[in-house]
């Protein structure tokens, strides 16, 4: 089972993983395509309108399978995607949604072992993807200067076992940051352009920075602020997901869809001036 | 520099991550905006139309700094994204973009520790961001047809240091897969409907199915058939990114974008019937 | 007041225009921004949560100026937009909305002096802005198979003063079309491509069918069925409207937006052949 | 033949209408799909790389056919659409596209027997849409500082036969409109906001402004000072217009789109405060 020549490291196809087991996080669907995300825990149950489940009975199934409460409802239980894990966080704000998630990752180069700085932490939906992306090796600073949004965004990434992967601060982050030399920065801040200063500073060179501003307003006053620091490269992206009904005969797009949710910037730190000739 | 009761896992900050080094791959930006992608290694040189570029020069400098041709031509030294990778992927073959490729992930729920089928294998660009988004401790088994794609996307992945984490397989995957029990399947095929069962058998239950299709027609048979397998919850989605120009005094949206690449279709591998109450 | 050279013919500027008269569609605007079109008469009243509005005390002021409720509520009086009275037809089935109906009569040719022939009437949301555009010379011939939808068409088209533009026609348009010659043709049923034959029995040489259909299946076989008569030119394209917050500090594309109505088809009877090289 | 009790107005159908009559503008399509619109002239030929094309060859038969040039090349004879009119303007500026134009049309409810303001006349693309959908009884009154724009403009308004529904005027439109009393208002010049005293004497109350500008800076300046003024209802939207490749079996979104025109801006002309409520 080795590719020709090419030394690769496969991993050991454990088959216990074929099995839901104890501390798995579980998204069971119900024949009413109702959803929940839980935790499975030995002698916990999960209480539904259909009745009684049994963590019980569901730790050791196959996943993909599905299982009955005590009245006899079914439910499909599967593992939950990241797009699933970060629409079920408790949230007390906006949170940034998959679609730019998954595309701002590639932008900024996030992945296995990037150190990552967030501003502000919210509820924690970017910082649970983000902290699902760089393990095991890389770590998150998030940064929240409300004590009772850390302790919920705390919460959210406890609960999907993420926690480790994140350091939560509670600061203004007008003083500045404690990092340095980090790969990628995430402004969630409603004016990001006030703290330019401070994020160059905790990234290393040539480290990326994102922001998700919703009116075009913000974009300008980030653009004209970027300008006047050692950043370069900015770009303005929007995503517009379009979602279809999934239906062989009759194939179309649904009736209505998000419209927006914000423009994506992002930029490079540099160590001097872009150097660039005007396009 | 410890969260608050929280028990996390802070990375040492190397300070030679600062630095360039010898086997990392730097992206060049000259100030024309024309971009390389270049591994350092010592006693190297690049050429370009303005000066050659002494590797030696570029190991051991600052990421974010710039540095000179013999003719005094300077080059932006930066670490290259995950999007930057895919797009100078040498290519014989449509890629599939990052901005499909971002939601997929999160779709899919592919990140570090994953294992990921992909079929067919193509010039690489997939793979790449697979590979770079599962390690360290995941796998990306990568099947094609055509030994000349498998050698192609082989150097592709050698040139960025990401071959390691891939399984490469010549093989007519009407055959079937080596594979079981695997998280995740993209199928990158004209007709990834001929290969559901072949699939099926290759993920583990609740497994996620990924295929991105140009035309409706496709997207109608491969419905047509996920209805006649053990899959369920399909979605069907699209995509459009609008860039802008990046111009505070005048922003607004470029005059031309890619108006489609593919419909992305998600679905589920069951063990059973959805069990599912029409809509 | 006269082009340099060009003999024009500028249209007396009646002063009676400026002001509401007898048997002019009123747009009411509340402060609360719901609207009501009321056709003025005499003597009649307008009955609102607000208190009763006298036609006699709108007729005769000022086009723009504002009138108030025995209540003193106060209205806006405006003259509608075609895109305003489409909204406000009563309808029974889904209508086909200004911004897919304004494309059409650019890509359709229609306008003053433009004769049409539309099948199905439906609720006459289209009929409607048909018959305000090929007005005072051209005309509409709307041919419907339920009785109930073409008295509602006759209703509504009444109410805005334009039925004097349309034929109405109840009839299984499988039996064919009485007209010939006609410039336009738009097929506002479920399955047109039953229909090509008489559609092409009606129009002119070179004259132009649209249509708009929900799904891509419909789509492909209109596509395939006017490839087996003698129509060429054929495009197929949709468009999305995307509205904006209109404020200026805040300005931002709306949160939620349509996301489809419908895929129009353009298409070009001919007397032969398309004699055209393939793309 | 006629409607069940309306009184309606049929236009008698003439034969002549049939075939291409002296005077005609025809589109030539050539089987190479390159298009030309010519207007029909007794004795004049048609230069094509493919041979010549006499008018007297083309007049008298009929629209659908095609007829040869006299090396043995065919064309399809065709009446033009009002897109395509739009799109053949001989340009010197940037025109306004059909997608805006239809809806446009809609929104300010310009048709038959409007009376319509339009500054800046540029190449006339715009003027010659108005002028068609205004005719036969109302007018459009289009005024341009650049003389050798005017010139353009009412070159390729002659060129179409529909010069005498347009008063052109030579005018630094910062000293006003001659008009008064119009029903609409297009303002397609850098910076609108400039002339809203004067483009709200020239409108009748109630009386629809209409403008399309290309940056969100633009758009913000305009909502700024339409606030400062008696206008009200303000909207801001935008048009995405995605073309299909019309083939049945591989149907499809084509690879690339126009991803942006302009913002379109609506208002009415109030005679007092609008009294609205904040949303």
């Amino acid at each position: 089972m080795k590719g020709q020549g090419v030394q690769t490291i496969e991993p050991e196809m454990e088959p216990a993983r074929r099995c839901v087991r104890t501390g798995d996080l579980v998204l069971l669907v119900g024949s009413d395509r109702k959803t929940a995300i839980v935790r499975m825990q030995p002698a916990r149950q999960y209480q539904t309108h259909h009745g009684v489940l049994n963590h019980d009975a569901v730790i050791g199934i196959p996943w993909g399978s599905s299982v009955d409460t005590h009245l006899g409802y079914s439910y499909m239980v599967l593992p939950p995607s990241l797009d699933q894990l970060i629409r079920d966080v408790q949230r007390a704000t906006q949170i940034i949604y998959p679609k730019e998630i998954g595309y701002m990752l590639m932008k900024m180069n996030i992945g296995p072992g990037s150190t990552v700085l967030e501003a502000g932490t919210g509820s924690g939906a970017l910082t649970l993807a983000l902290a699902r992306m760089v393990q095991p090796d890389g770590h998150v600073f998030s940064y929240e200067v409300r004590a009772d949004m850390k302790a919920l965004a705390e919460k959210n990434l406890a609960r999907v076992g993420l926690d480790r992967f994140v350091t939560f601060r509670l600061r203004d982050i007008d003083e500045g940051f404690d990092e340095e030399g980090l790969d990628a920065a995430f402004l969630d801040v409603r004016e990001p352009w006030l703290y330019l200063s401070q994020v160059h500073q905790a990234l290393r060179g040539g480290g990326f920075l994102g922001s998700l501003l919703p009116t075009v307003n913000q974009v300008g006053v980030l653009l004209r602020n970027l300008a006047m620091h050692p950043f370069g490269f900015t770009e303005v992206e929007e995503l517009l997901l379009r979602p279809y009904k999934a239906v062989a005969e009759r194939l179309r797009p649904v009736d209505r869809m998000v419209a927006h949710t914000g423009y994506m910037i992002f930029s490079r730190a540099l160590l001097g001036e872009p150097l660039l000739e005007p396009e």
